[in-house]
């Protein structure tokens, strides 16, 4: 394997002083980008797309070439596992992804079992290793899943939701039935991310995209105690226990310090939390990542550069006992987005962020 | 006007010592009532519902009369202001709000006038005249009105919306149009309820339902601000001054303490926040309200029995320098909710919360 030209993203994710903030954006290969829809025209659908390793690579690749950023994500999406236990996933434009066989009842739970990550998943790892062969050592590539209580709601509910009363019912009538359903994602979701780590990622992020709708309560035992589990097993595999793990619930902004407590490396922030009170609250444990809202893509140039220096300023300086920072959205980056915006955004975090990192030793681990 | 019979849910608003814990519902009169949806059919639809003063009474009492809940809410919809503006609001089942004439232009907003709040809203004070007269004293009745914000938000994209990019748009790209559009839409909030407080609301309760879609940066300046105009008119009116205003911000965990620095009596709480946190961030300076999550009301009785006994628990003991507690859902109840869910809550908290107020002095003001 070459040395990698790029290591700021995972040097900032061990804790290390670095130079300055890294930046990438989820959903950087995505439909704001010409040359993506281009591709997922050619692919005909979106699971294609998805399945089709050449193509995924293809399109994790865009961004980074056009824009310079200093992760590249994997091309997936968070349904696949659901998709390998045999729901059928169908993800149609402007309808969101729907289960074609949904979980609806008990029964249907306790015949679920853990898919065959390099078998039923095959196309992912595949993915996996020609996107690393085409990065060639450029930036680190991270891979990704659902989080179990995600991947739940969207197998019982068949679909997004507005109020998860399906999902909801089972964790308040068969609590047990809930349990086992995300005690058998868990498993995936374990042997899923060691798949894609034998496969090359380098880094890794637990997408909670649901756990925002539960009470705190709720939250702990339905949502965080399924990715502690995942963040357990991984950190105590001799062949993961060095990849870092970033936990993202969107709308967690009050539970940062029990996420933190997990021992993942490092909290996805959404746009809604204050970067300064998260660093208060969390810094000195965790890498904090995001988080400026994802809408501002959407309007003018300086528009984005004022707001990106908020977030960076909103950080403030490194100082020894403070994590890091990783610059992104806080969440993923719109269809209606401008792609100079995006350009705005990486010239101004990559060539503005130095001065807030001259109270800490740099520790240079490359060149 | 007679004595009130049960004047608890005042009493507690008041920062009394009161002998149990008073509970009304966001959206008790509403479909899931067999006897709801037998008026709305006749009403034709939501619309007529709201502007027929008689038939407004008619659904507020219903609730009340087969539940005997704490507090009645004055049956109407949040976006009558932006109709009354000349918007058109149409309301169709499953689709929600959508408005015929949405706010797309500088010039619309810069055309805005403020309502007269007896003439152009002169059916939603007749309901309250009407309401009060059949309450007879039985409960207090509450007022409402959407928050400035969620009101131009829906104005501005015309209908609810996923990523709110358009009002975000106006906001980022040309916030004195959006301070404008807020500034008339806060005028007329303080008109309208006054004109209710006139027609004989006894308590004032503000929606906040899309504040928490912005970051707390913007949420203090393009949301929270014009709360607090709207408390400090209130308060600073001989006629108003008395009536507890409670301010509900959907996903509003994060700035309990800010909300509470409006003056304002109550706190609203979505099922997301814990409780008892939230008691010991703010429960000296405001009541709160809340906060079980709505979905259990389309459970089993004793799931919402046990989840009621959770919330009573959470904010335990009322002790002299707690301002109070109102039992209410953390959402609007949804049209899946079962009646009897909904008689096993009430006897719940009116059969159970007495164990939670022994360690205060009782102020009996009534009776």
């Amino acid at each position: 394997m070459n040395k990698m030209k790029n290591d700021l993203y995972l040097r900032t994710l061990r804790g290390e002083k670095v130079e300055r903030t890294p930046i990438w954006v989820m959903r950087q290969a995505g439909r704001y980008l010409p040359e993506y829809r281009e591709v997922r025209k050619q692919a005909g659908d979106f699971l294609t797309l998805c399945k089709t390793p050449e193509l995924a690579c293809e399109v994790t690749m865009q961004p980074i070439d056009r824009f310079g950023l200093d992760a590249a994500i994997l091309f997936s999406d968070i349904l696949t596992i659901p998709d390998a236990m045999g729901l059928e996933l169908v993800l149609e434009e402007g309808i969101g992804p729907v289960f074609n066989k949904p979980v609806r009842s008990e029964a249907q739970i306790h015949k679920l079992s853990v898919p065959d990550a390099e078998d039923d998943l095959g196309y992912v790892m595949d993915a996996v290793r020609v996107i690393r062969k085409e990065l060639d050592g450029r930036v680190p590539l991270i891979g990704f899943t659902g989080s179990p209580w995600t991947l739940a709601s969207y197998m019982v509910e068949g679909s997004g939701s507005k109020d998860f009363r399906r999902i909801k019912g089972l964790m308040f009538e068969s609590p047990q039935a809930a349990h086992t359903l995300l005690q058998v994602v868990t498993d995936s979701v374990i042997s899923y991310l060691k798949a894609q780590v034998a496969a090359g990622v380098q880094s890794l992020m637990v997408f909670d995209t649901w756990g925002g709708v539960l009470s705190t309560a709720d939250y702990k035992v339905f949502s965080l105690a399924y990715m502690q589990q995942i963040v357990s097993a991984l950190k105590s595999d001799e062949m993961t226990k060095d990849i870092p793990v970033v936990l993202f619930t969107k709308g967690g902004g009050p539970w940062l310090e029990m996420m933190a407590d997990t021992g993942c490396d490092g909290l996805g922030l959404d746009w809604t939390v204050d970067i300064a009170d998260a660093k208060a609250r969390v810094g000195d444990r965790v890498v904090l990542q995001g988080n400026m809202d994802p809408v501002l893509m959407n309007t003018g140039q300086q528009q984005v550069r004022d707001h990106a220096m908020l977030v960076l300023e909103g950080y403030g300086q490194h100082e020894q006992s403070d994590k890091g920072h990783i610059f992104n959205l806080g969440h993923g980056i719109q269809p209606f987005a401008h792609p100079d915006n995006m350009q705005a955004l990486v010239e101004t975090v990559q060539g503005n962020s130095q001065q807030f990192h001259k109270q800490a030793d740099v520790t240079q681990t490359n060149d």
